[in-house]
């Protein structure tokens, strides 16, 4: 169900014709109050697609009456004309819902450098109005995928109320944040500041730890939208415990989906003396293309761990870096450990932990191997 | 001929049986002087091999008589036991030319958390040094292999005197310098500030600016002798551009060996505000895993140059940047340009050039592309 588990939420996914395939590539997601407030964090790219540059700039106010979404096309580096696109994009669908423009948002997702079909997206938006339903998140789902190899759903359920989320993304998945396009739902009553910090610090801690391969999006966007419906006010921090819930699982859906993978890498950050140098060491390590290929290869190359936490500027020493894969500690104080023939990396799921002895902050990042099939799907078309 | 074609230096190359597959894997080159002055780069890694904790400390005195180089090993992550296997190689080393350990260097190269068969090592050197010879430089340079596909050695000749070198490196070849193992020769006189000074400059603007999967080793030396044989004096200026010469040369043979590479990507960076904003962003670029499949796919996928400039803190408006590919200015102020169906990615080599537009300095990097090879090499066996 994904956005529409949530009381308050209608929505709708259909195929206007902006992707060549004729798969779906249309959505819209329109919050029936009584709160319209709504939150969003965005791409920290410098190069943001014209989108993103609109929806910044409505979030504003704190309240949203709707987002449409496309596929198919990112209106990024498009210049004024790809901006017109998207304003039009919003006039026309605020149009037919009878509200302002400023209390739309936008989202686009698929190649860069290209101007959107117009004459299709806003032709299809009659009927995508008409067709909205209580019962249409799955569509939506279905119509954000690029490269998605499935739609991204996840829900959760709090006493008296819910929340409910839809993603897409598996490719270009670095933090920064947030990696993908994301539409997150609750019929709770929340005002705008408690969702804004709810949804921050979700993010931070969920998307912005996944690392796919080390790119950025122009076009990333997370939007949660409240609509009361149930009238129910949660307490603050139960809430915000239930977006990280939510992004949570969206975050693990979309780096299980990432392209090409065969391998989930969760990386560990153990005895880090600040929060920071343990991002720093496993994002460095997340972004080390010799390791990711030799998890691909099932090979337990801890060399690779330790060149990667070299690069950094975390507090360690050397000989006192310790490195576990799947249990088995290869590398002790800096030099070899257990036998690295114990490791058995036949499983989908690695589970890397480095030892910096430095501290008591802990931190995972997720990430995935670098596989031939990554090649492919990046080299074989553009996208 | 390599390091051996500058006057006073003799070399060998031979199988000590440290690799299994019986390839050569044991190098030595010795100064015959009358000079012995010696300057040397290493990794900026923070894990570093033995062998480089070793030769860091010795060429501070400013001479070596002597540097022995294997591959089929790191040493690195190898704890004590490891520092003491360096320390043993320079010993015995040192005693078969009748010198003092402090005056040899030494190199390692292979993989990573595995002790040297020392017994094998020391064994071969009483042979090696018999078989020392001022026409060893190509026996040398085939010995310091590991998955090159080939020697790389070069000479620069100038008024009176020559440089050779010889590197190896294909994989983890990353600025931090230097990226590989590396002897630079010459039977020019010149004191050791002057060819201090020279090589710094020279790698900074040459193997630092190799990028070709952003994975920095733990063992990357550059080491640069002076045998002074010839006697001649050269002009400071004169032999800091020769030097640069050499390094440029041999850092252009690394980029075109790189493991499984198929194009060679030259990334100009033209526009810049500071050196420094265009290093950022040339490098940021040569590390967009998805840029380099693109260029596999000889794809001119110029959205994912404007997503890596995007993520760097370089001077510039996104409205003003453009980028060409090889020639064709298929970004233009932030925004489509000229047709990208002009472009032709057929060749190996690929010209990229972004256009920062706010500033005059032009930086230039060389990265190659993301194959399936290059996963295939990095994950069918450890190396």
């Amino acid at each position: 169900m994904g956005v529409t588990a949530a009381r308050g939420f209608r929505a709708v996914g259909l195929a206007a014709g902006i992707k060549s395939s004729s798969a779906p590539d249309l959505a819209l997601v329109v919050n029936d109050g009584p709160s319209r407030a709504a939150a969003a964090v965005f791409t920290s790219n410098r190069v943001k697609a014209a989108p993103v540059l609109w929806s910044e700039q409505v979030v504003k106010a704190g309240e949203l009456d709707a987002v449409i979404l496309n596929s198919g096309g990112a209106n990024a580096c498009t210049g004024p004309e790809g901006f017109q696109d998207t304003h039009r994009t919003a006039e026309q669908t605020a149009a037919a819902l009878e509200t302002s423009a400023t209390r739309v948002a936008v989202c686009s997702t698929g190649l860069i450098g290209v101007r959107l079909p117009m004459d299709r997206l806003l032709g299809a938006l009659p009927a995508a109005v008409a067709a909205l339903s209580a019962e249409g998140g799955a569509d939506a789902a279905e119509a954000i995928r690029t490269t998605d190899t499935h739609a991204k759903t996840a829900v959760v359920e709090r006493a008296g109320y819910v929340l409910g989320g839809m993603a897409k993304g598996a490719g270009m998945l670095a933090p920064g944040l947030a990696t993908m396009l994301c539409v997150l739902t609750t019929d709770a009553q929340v005002p705008q500041a408690e969702l804004d910090a709810a949804l921050r610090t979700a993010t931070a801690r969920t998307f912005d730890r996944v690392d796919s391969d080390g790119c950025m999006s122009t076009n990333d966007t997370v939007i949660l939208m409240a609509s009361g419906a149930t009238g129910v006010e949660p307490d603050a921090r139960e809430f915000a415990a239930a977006v990280e819930e939510l992004c949570a699982d969206l975050a693990r859906q979309l780096i299980a989906d990432a392209e090409g993978a065969s391998k989930e890498i969760e990386i560990e950050v153990v005895g880090a003396a600040t929060e920071a140098d343990g991002l720093e060491v496993a994002r460095s390590i997340a972004r080390n293309n010799l390791l990711k290929c030799a998890f691909y290869g099932e090979d337990p190359n801890w060399g690779r761990v330790l060149a990667a936490v070299g690069t950094t500027g975390a507090k360690f020493e050397p000989d006192q870096l310790s490195v576990a894969i799947n249990g088995v500690w290869v590398c002790r104080n800096g030099g070899v450990g257990e036998d690295r023939e114990l490791c058995d990396l036949s499983d989908r799921h690695i589970h890397l932990v480095v030892d910096l002895s430095a501290g008591g902050e802990s931190v995972t990042v997720w990430t995935n191997d670098l596989t031939k099939d990554y090649v492919h799907e990046n080299s074989a078309y553009s996208s």
